[in-house]
């Protein structure tokens, strides 16, 4: 079982992030959070590192009916889109698998919101 | 198995934050994001919930070092720590357990990396 969905598409890697997050608003997910990875090790430890953003994926009535099936679910909160300049215009765009990642959770009453969010996130993948 | 480590300490939800931020800084955690699931919910459903914050912790050598070993493991950092106030001075603060969120990621040369940070994050729960 793979622990994400992910797709390669040929364009640039501000245009992917653009693409994914437009396909993302089509099925109901904001970008909460965003993490610039290249930048963040380039601050904190000076190494070089390849184009790489985390952003933070929310869909707010899935959100809202995962925490009240699992108070703590949170900590597994929001589902990350990984954007990554694997080469020159091959920007690759993964989006964690959320039944995959929440398979340490132990609540029959999260699986059917997981199983959702999971195919809305694989439409999105799909879509690009 | 959990998947998270808890701690409830009699404080303001306020104060659990920076506490828990100063710890997170002693075991060498920044927090790269943060979510006010509390404001999220009012603003995007109008929807009344307890103060609960999402703190993406990141420890960039630790990061370094598990996108070095599984190059899309960023589908899943940073680890969050949630704080919860569960009742007027009661907060909440939980930590995910890496082991437990990464367990469908199928690396060994990952599984030590998730040990060191998992022992860090129960350090930082410990001592609240």
């Amino acid at each position: 079982m793979s622990y994400y969905f992910t797709k390669t598409i040929s364009t640039t890697f501000d245009n992917a992030i653009k693409k994914v997050t437009d396909e993302l608003k089509e099925e109901g997910f904001g970008i909460l959070t965003e993490i610039d990875v290249k930048e963040t090790l380039k601050n904190k430890l000076n190494v070089d590192f390849k184009k790489y953003r985390i952003l933070g994926a929310c869909n707010p009535p899935f959100a809202y009916k995962a925490l009240q099936a699992e108070d703590r679910i949170g900590a597994m909160l929001p589902c990350n889109v990984i954007v990554i300049e694997q080469a020159e215009n091959k920007i690759e765009v993964s989006a964690v698998d959320p039944v995959a990642s929440m398979q340490a959770v132990d609540n029959e009453s999260l699986n059917d919101i997981a199983n959702e969010v999971q195919s809305k996130l694989k439409k999105v993948i799909d879509s690009l």
